[in-house]
C-alpha cells in the first residue's frame, strides 16, 4: 500500500484527536481495569451510595489566577442540626485548619454539612455553614453552631490570598448537593489541588460488605493535595515515571494536605467512627502518601443509619438503637482502608491539566502511561 | 439627738452613694483582703506581667440588643507569625469552636495573637485574623494561617444570632493592645457573659516563683461563662447565697464555656506546655465550676520566652534552647492553678450588672454580701 | 468541791482515753459536721453504693519494713471477662504505670477486677489477675486478658524494692471483695501511703442524684498519695498548719500519686465515662493537689449498669441499650467531682499515723486540730 | 557430551537439595531484588544501624506446645534509667497490652529496654526488667520503674495459657542483646507468631537519609502477628495465593497484633517522635494490614542521639541540645513508611513453618512462589 501525505495526514489528525479524546473524558481507575481491594463498590461507587449522603460543589476558574472552590457533604437531606448523625474526626497530621474538630470529639456528632474548600477561605465557608444553619427552618431559636469546615492549600494554582470564595459560593454547594454520581477531579474543593505532583482534586469509592458481614455501605470522598511517591494499586507509578518525593531530581516537599470524609449506613458509634476515620490514612499510605509534616491530613466520618439520628431535642433522657459491636468492625475498617486508596488515584485520573497563578502548569496524571504501566505489572484486570 | 428632715435625707444619700460607690468602682478580689494560693503574684497580678504579652479589647455595647466583643491576647509585638511560641492547647470539655486547636497540638507552635468573642463570630475574627497576618510586613508570601480564635456565648444578653462582631473590631482590639494592668469584667469578650449566674466577664491574674525555683512568671487571662457552684477562696458563696447549680429552686444549667489563656516566660516546650494547660482546669474546679456538659473550656498555654522563638523561615535544620526539665515543672503548675482561680473570680469580682437582651437582667456578684461571707469564712486576710 | 488524788486520776485517765478515743477511732469527715457539695450521698457513702460493686483488700503490714497492700474493685460478681461493662480511662498526669489503659481506651470496656497496689508490684498484680481469670469457670478458651492495676508509690515507708506483694495476697483481695461499709484510711494498696504530708490511704464516698434527674449512684474509691496545699471542704488546712508545697520551711516534692475508680450505675457509654474520669481530676484539685510532675494521677470509670454489659461471645451483631444523652450528663459530672473530693479527705481522716521503714514515721491528719479549723470557718454543719 | 543416566540423577539431585536449600536458609526480600521505598538501607538493613542499639532475643521452642520467646531492644548500651532517651509511643490499634504507655506519653522518654514477648506474659517480662533495673550498678535509690513491655498472642502455635516464658528467659535476651546483624523470623518474640496466614516472626529494615536532609538513620523492628490482604511491594501476592482476610473460602479473623519498635539517630525530641511513630503504622498498610479490631498495633519510637540523653539526676533546670525542627521531619517520615514496611516483609519471608501446639502447622510464605509473583509483576529489580 502507497501512504500518500493526505493519508499521512489524517492519520496524525487521529493519533492527535486519540489522544485529545483520551484527555478530553477522564476515566475513573476502575474503567482502565483496575481493582483496588477485594471488596466490591457500590451502585456509583461514591460516597453517595451510602443512603441518603449528598454532594455538592461550587468550581471557581475565573481569568488567569482563581483556581478554586467549594465542596459540600451532606449526611442526610433534613435538618441536621436538629437531627445530628454520629460522627469522629481523626487528626493524621494536624498541619490544617479543619474547623469543628474538638465540639465532634467531645460530643460525638455532627450537626451541619461538611464543607470543604481552600485554606485562607475556611472562616468565610464556617460563615456561611452558620448562616445556613441559623436560618434553617426549625432553628429560629438555636445560638451555637459547629461547622465543620476542611481545607487543603491550592496556592500553587490559586490566587489564594485573594481569598475568592465567597459565602454565596458556599450556600450553593451546599443546596445544589445531590445524590446520585458525584463530580471529581478538578471540581469544588479540588479544582487547584495537586497531588504526588500531578494535578489533583475531588476523589470517592465506596464499597459494600457481603451480607454475612452485615452488608453495609462505606463511601468516602477526599480532596487530594499531598505528595509522596505515587502508587497505584501497588504499581511504582512515581518510581517509574521518575516523579516522587525525595527524587533528587526534583524539588517537591511533599507537603500539602488531604482532607478524607468517610460516610457508612452501618449502625456505628462516636468511638468506633473514630476507628473507621483512623483507617482512611491507611489508604492513603497505600497510595504512597507520607503525611509529610505540612499536610494537613484529617478525617471526618460518620453513620448515616437513621436509627441513630441524635435529636437536639427530645423529651427522652436516654436513646437506644442497635449499635455494631467491637468485633464486627474489621471489614469495615478494610472497606475504609480499600475506599479510600480508590477515591484518591480516581481524584487522580479524572483530574486534567489546569493552568493558573502565575501562568503555572500542573499536569495531570499521564493516564496513557499510567496504564500502559499498570498492565506491565499485570495490575489490569480483564 | 433629735433626727430632722435634712439629717434623714443625707442619711439617705450616704447610703446610696455608698452603694453606687461599690457598684461603680468594682475592686479585684485581692483588694479585698482575699489570698488566693500560697505563691506571689507578678506587678500588675495579670497576664502582662509575662514580658512581651500585651492584651486589647473592643466591648460592643449598642442599643438594648448588643452586649459583646473581642479580646486579643498577643504573646509578643513582633511578627508572630515569622518568630512563632513554643504553645499548646488542651480541651477541658469541647463543646466549643476553638479555632486552630489541631495544628497547635500538631507543631506545638502558635503563629497568631489569640482573640476571643462570642460563638456565632469565630469566623468574622478568624478572617480578621488572617487579613491581619496577610498583610504584616514580612509575610507578603504566606499562603497559610492558623488563626486561634475561642469563643464562649453570651446568647443570653447579647444578639448573638445577630453577629455584631466586625473584622474591624478584631483589629481593633489587636492593635489596641498593650502590656500593663489590663481591664476586667464587662469588657471585650466578656461584654456579655454570664458566670455562677452572676455577671461574667474578663478576668486575669499571675504568679512569680521563688528564684529557687527559676523566679519564672504564670499569667492567666480567663473569659468566663459558665456555672456550677460558686466558692470564693474556698468559702462556700454559691451556697449561702443560695445560687448554684442543682438547686432545685433554681433552672440554671450550668453551661456556657470558659476561655483560658495561660502565659509564662518559662522556657517551656510544647509537651510541658500541655501539662500546664491541663492544671488551668484545676484552677477552675476550685471556683466550682463543673465543665457542665453543654461547657466549651478550653486552655491554651504558650511560652513568650525569647530563646524559645520558632523562626518562620531559617537556613538552620535544628534548633538549640535551654528547655525546662520535667522535674522542674511543678511549680509552675501549682502558679497556673492558682493565677486561674483568680482570674476567674476577678472576672466576678470586676464584672457589673448588666441588662441587655429582651430586657433580660444579670446581676454583678453582689461583692457586699459576698465579702462579708468572706470574712465571716475567715478568708480575708490583713 | 475537793478535789482529791482519785478524782484527778481519774480525771487524767478520761482525758487520756478521750484522745485516744479520737485517735482509735478514726471518723469520716461527714460524722464531724462537714458536708462537701450539695448532693446526697449513698446508703454507705462508698463505691459500694453503686449496685453490685464490691471491694476487697489485703493490708500487709509486717515487722519495720513492709507497709503496702493491695485493694481490688469489682463491677459486678459474676464473670467479668464474658460479661465486661463500658469503660474509660482518663490520665491526670501519667507518671504511673497502670496497665491496661490502651485496651480500655480503644474497645471501651472492662474485663476484670480492677487492682490497686504500690508500684513495683504492678507485674505481680497483673499476673494474678490474669490467674484468676484464665481460671475462672466458663474461661476455659480465653487467650487474652487485660488486666487493670493501679499503684501509688508508698516507698517512703515501705520496703517498695523488696516487692513483698505477691499473687496470693492479690487474688485474696479479690476474693473477699464485698459490698456495704468499705474500710478506708491505712488498709489495702493505701497502707504505705503519704497525702499532702499526712498519711494518706483509701477513702471513699458516693452521691445520689435526684429523682428528676434520674436518680442515679455515683461512687468513688482513691488511693491517696500526692501533695499540694490541702483544703478540706474549702478551708486552707494546708496553709493553717503551715504544711505545703511550696512552703520553704518545708522540703515536700508534693509527688505521688493518685489512683481513682469512678463508678454508676447510670447507663452510660465508654465515651461519657470518659468525660465523668475527666472531672475526678477536678475533685481532687479541690482537695488542693496540683498533679505535680511526679504525679500518677489515673481515673478509671465504668458502668455497672445490667443493661450494657457486653458479652464477650454473642451471636448478634449489635447490641442496643437505652444510653445516657450527652444533655444528661452534667449532673453526673458534678457527682463524680464531689464524690472525689470526699474520697479524698476520707482517706486522710481515715488513715492513721504510721511508722514505717527506716524508722519514718507520717503523722495522721491532726483531726482534732483540723475540726478546730472548720469549726473556725464555718464549715461545720450542724 | 553425553549424558548419561548417572549424570541425571546427580542433575536431580542438585536440584531438589537447591530447592531445600533455598528453604533452609531463608533469604531476605532485598536479596531477592526487591526493592521496597526509594531511600537506602543501612549497612546491616536493621535496627541495629542506628549507632547504639542493640537487640536480644531467647527463643523458647520446648516439646510440642511451647512456641514463644522474648525479644529486647536497647537504645544504648550503659544505664537507660540513669540515661533516659526522648521517646513516644502511638497506639495504632490499642487491643493489646503494650505496658508502660502513658508515662512515655507524658514524660516523653523511655528509662529501660523495650521487651516483646506473648500476651500473656507481659506482666513476668515487666517484673525481669524492673528487677534488671533496680540491680542495675547506680539504680540502688530507684524506687519508681516503667518498664515497657509489648506483646503479640502466639497462642495459636503456642500453649499461651501454660505462660512459658520466665524472668530468666526475659533477662537472657536483655543481656544477650547486641549489634549487628538481628536475627530474624521465628526467633524471639517472633517464634510463634502468624502473619497474613503465613508463619510471621521478626524482622528489621532501615533508612538512612541523603546527607543533604541530614544524614539520619531511621530503624524498625517488628513483631508480625497480623492479617489483611498481603502485598509485597505493591504486588498482591495474598490475592494471587488466594489467602486473605475477607476471602470466602477462608476463614482467616485478621486479628493479631504487630508490634512496631522505631529507632533514629536523628536529634528529634518527643513530639516529633510520636509523629514519626504515627507513620510507621503506614507502612504497615502498605503490606496490605488493616489493623482490624482484634489487633493490638503499637509503635514506639525513640531517638539514640547522645545529645539528647536526659539525665535522671542533675544539678541542671534546664536542658539544651540541638533539636530538629517540624520543617525536617519529612525525610524521617518516609524513612520510618519505607522501613516498616520492609521490616515487615522480612519477617514473613525470614519465618520458616513451624508446628506448634494441638499438632497444627504453619506454613512460612511459600518463598518460591512468591518471588515468581514478584517477577511477574516487575518487582525484582537487577
Amino acid at each position: 500500500m502507497v501512504l500518500n501525505i493526505k493519508m499521512l495526514f489524517l492519520l496524525l489528525l487521529m493519533i492527535i484527536f486519540a489522544d485529545q479524546a483520551q484527555s478530553q473524558i477522564p476515566k475513573r481507575v476502575r474503567e482502565y481495569g483496575v481493582r483496588i481491594g477485594v471488596l466490591s463498590t457500590g451502585k456509583y461507587n461514591a460516597i453517595t451510595d451510602v443512603a441518603g449522603v449528598t454532594v455538592g460543589h461550587t468550581t471557581l476558574i475565573k481569568g488567569d489566577q482563581v483556581r478554586t472552590g467549594v465542596t459540600a457533604i451532606l449526611p442526610h437531606t433534613t435538618n441536621i442540626f436538629q437531627q445530628k448523625v454520629p460522627a469522629a474526626v481523626y487528626v493524621g497530621n494536624g498541619f490544617g485548619k479543619l474547623a469543628g474538630t474538638t465540639q465532634v470529639q467531645e460530643l460525638g456528632n455532627l450537626e451541619t454539612p461538611i464543607v470543604l474548600t481552600n485554606t485562607l477561605n475556611v472562616a468565610t465557608a464556617m460563615n456561611a455553614v452558620v448562616g445556613y444553619t441559623l436560618q434553617q427552618p426549625g432553628n429560629e431559636e438555636v445560638q451555637s453552631v459547629n461547622a465543620v469546615v476542611g481545607e487543603t492549600n491550592d496556592g500553587y494554582l490559586n490566587d489564594i490570598r485573594g481569598r475568592h470564595v465567597t459565602e454565596t459560593h458556599v450556600l450553593q454547594a451546599i443546596q445544589e448537593a445531590k445524590g446520585g454520581a458525584v463530580q471529581e477531579g478538578n471540581v469544588g474543593a479540588g479544582t487547584g489541588t495537586v497531588c504526588f505532583g500531578f494535578k489533583g482534586g475531588i476523589g470517592t469509592s465506596s464499597r459494600v460488605l457481603p451480607q454475612n458481614v452485615g452488608g453495609y455501605t462505606v463511601g468516602v470522598l477526599v480532596q487530594t493535595n499531598f505528595g509522596g511517591v505515587l502508587q497505584v494499586d501497588g504499581v511504582p507509578v512515581g518510581e517509574e515515571l521518575n516523579q516522587y518525593y525525595m527524587n533528587q531530581r526534583i524539588k517537591d516537599s511533599a507537603d500539602g494536605s488531604c482532607m478524607i470524609v468517610v460516610a457508612t449506613d452501618a449502625p456505628v458509634d462516636a468511638r468506633n467512627l473514630e476507628r473507621m476515620a483512623k483507617r482512611a490514612m491507611m489508604g492513603l499510605a497505600k497510595t504512597g502518601g507520607i503525611a509529610s509534616n505540612g499536610s494537613g491530613d484529617y478525617v471526618i466520618a460518620f453513620s448515616s443509619n437513621p436509627d441513630l439520628r441524635i435529636p437536639y431535642s427530645t423529651k427522652d433522657k436516654t436513646q437506644a438503637a442497635p449499635i455494631l459491636r467491637n468485633d464486627e468492625m474489621s471489614p469495615l475498617f478494610m472497606a475504609v482502608i480499600e475506599a479510600t486508596e480508590e477515591a484518591i488515584i480516581n481524584s487522580l485520573f479524572m483530574a486534567e491539566t489546569m493552568q493558573g497563578k502565575e501562568n503555572r502548569t500542573v499536569e495531570a496524571l499521564p493516564v496513557n502511561k499510567v496504564t500502559k504501566l499498570l498492565k506491565k505489572h499485570h495490575a489490569l484486570k480483564p
